[in-house]
């Protein structure tokens, strides 16, 4: 079985050596979902076409933290996006904000956690918004979807 | 039905008005949960019992986020935190890391926040830590356990 | 004459001691503008009501700057903001957005840097989002307008 | 008319893609002014020569300015300034501080916020470090002065 | 023999809970010390005299640095200084930079830490700025030399 | 005599313009020492054997600081680094934690005051760690051990 790559033969946490990796393009794309009472959701989609900043706050929340993703995760490597996007849709069916956030780079490393950070941070900044009327929301499906570049190759979550 | 206290009555974003609150001594416990293959976690235990630093860089990772809170989300208050912890714990029958944070404050906000961002940026070290051999894992069960304090009185979350 | 307060004897810098300080209330409004082409403003203005962040993005980075203040100022104090607006409005007229920012705080100092740094960050973020469009934009009237609470007392600026 | 680029077809914030821009030398020289009272320039002109940091502070807070614009400003891409400089001058004829400020770059996109960032940071912070002896001090004229490189090419401000 | 408070009872590192402490008034000085070859000293008086800005530029470092404490050492508690001071001696006698951080606080902790790091810092920031003609300098002595407050009571070090 | 790179002609503290150097592979090697009571260092040491996180947590800080150094030491320059590693050993001859920190970059700009950084925040999270049973620790023997690449070459320190 392959080794973690984050630990060195002695157990000991370290940032992976990644000088000799060569530059490709990489891009990620993660989700993740926030699941609340059906008048929380519709609270929020009336704001969305009325005169609201749910979504807008949420949004640059995200996109601000793939950029602070090696001070938030211990052993990312710091690295210069070229592109973030969030993207947030009312899914009213299964009552929830669904996010979908895509970061790209060309560099050595890839952009996975930059990715889930963002979609992180965007579900926390909803709870944080519709705590004063709903306590019970629940964040759930945080994962990678799709990832490509880098010598591991692309890669796509099972449905 | 209440209102979005973070918006105001024309739909912008502000930051709320807490100072005519009173300080009182706040907590809140929030929960994550990152799953994972069956090998990958037992790789992650043996490594804690061994040598390994997995859960020792996650509970910083978490602490650490604690203390950014206000920083990661738009509309959260700045505050000064007396007690931050984070505890991990593999949970064999459901192949799965278990976290929960605990934060603790005297004063005009509560820290729902602060233990959903500890909660959540641990996991998300957990998976960076462990992607090299397991990208499928999916973060879940982010949510509030029990708050107390302020205004709104205590709350916990439903079984 | 008064002295700088933010210099010692010596002349060399140093954070002002502000232990011996009461705690008051105190509040403080800035104010900025950012003049533009008035094709540009009919953008953002256009944007605003049927789909645009322009205003949102602005309102959000002038908020997180406020908290970022004693970051940013050297010889400002770290202090827990109660309250942080930012309003932004078009003022077609003299074809510009104007920016209003209100700090308030229960502390030993002022939160006028505090209430500057929003406007002016909020004034530098519509900068950034217009500047594809219109690179001759001019960032002016970056002041205080009122500040009330403290030692010095109430203050408001000449009209 | 050319399109805000910072929003996507349907008005959401993003980050712009540059992953497909070439890299090229990039420089910005941008400004802002502090005008004050002549009695608050004397303090500061006397304390430069025999005594003071005031304008050695601004600088400093202008230089790291710059290296923070990514976290400032929401849409601005993270990226490594090669050179970034500061000068203050007194300018006694206006009553007022100069502040022009140089970044440098070899990237995909250009360095104007940084440049204006620094120049507007300075400005603060000289504000911050002389109002307890005037507090109408008004910050004004902040804008870009000159940009080179990149696909737009060059651009200087009118007079 | 007392315990490390930092680690539970399993060995986990988590942040002391300080809620019940009692607000007092605490202070603490460190220092820290920077020897190089004479000739560099050198450079640096001549400078400090007559045109530098090195003692300039650490001093605000060192202010900054206290501000971030908590940032930098994990389990460190965010607080509010309501004082730093860093004041930096050329000795020529021993060929060395001194610098004294001090640090004051009305809070449930104390300021140690705070002054220790802008100690630190300062000395980096020295070896920085004379490293391209003094590569071997070497920072010692950081200690502490005093605290007052808090339940422990007051500290010195020994001669 | 070679001059301070970081001062321009009139002694104001500036970025040094990196634009024109050539990317090379870069390292540095730092060290640090915490020198304590026999009693501390035996606690840490059994710690490590058995429960603690006290040399797990002061490497994730050594790491992040590296990761920070831009934003604490106001001249350098952001860079991206490809590795971070710390190493912390038990010296109980001379009653220390001795600590090594090494960093590498493919850059124009040399690694040396974050291998510094990261040795001197993981040594001081040691500090904080044990100072509520030995407040006289002192850290010492902070220096450059090896440097390679770039314009000036390679260097080592003497014994």
């Amino acid at each position: 079985m392959s080794q973690f790559t984050h630990l060195d033969s002695r157990g000991a946490a370290h940032m992976v050596d990644v000088g000799e990796k060569v530059v490709t393009h990489r891009t990620a794309t993660a989700m993740s979902r926030v699941t609340m009472n059906p008048q929380t959701l519709a609270m929020i989609v009336e704001g969305r076409h009325h005169k609201g900043d749910v979504f807008a706050v949420a949004r640059v929340a995200g996109i601000q933290a793939a950029k602070k993703c090696s001070d938030l995760i211990p052993l990312c490597h710091p690295l210069m996006l070229t592109k973030i996007s969030v993207e947030l849709t009312a899914n009213t069916a299964e009552s929830c904000v669904e996010i979908h956030a895509t970061c790209k780079l060309d560099g050595k490393t890839g952009v996975e956690m930059e990715a889930l950070t963002a979609a992180s941070i965007a579900a926390l900044t909803i709870y944080d918004m519709c705590k004063a009327v709903d306590k019970g929301m629940v964040i759930s499906h945080t994962r990678l979807l799709t990832k490509t570049g880098g010598r591991s190759g692309d890669w796509q979550a099972d449905e």
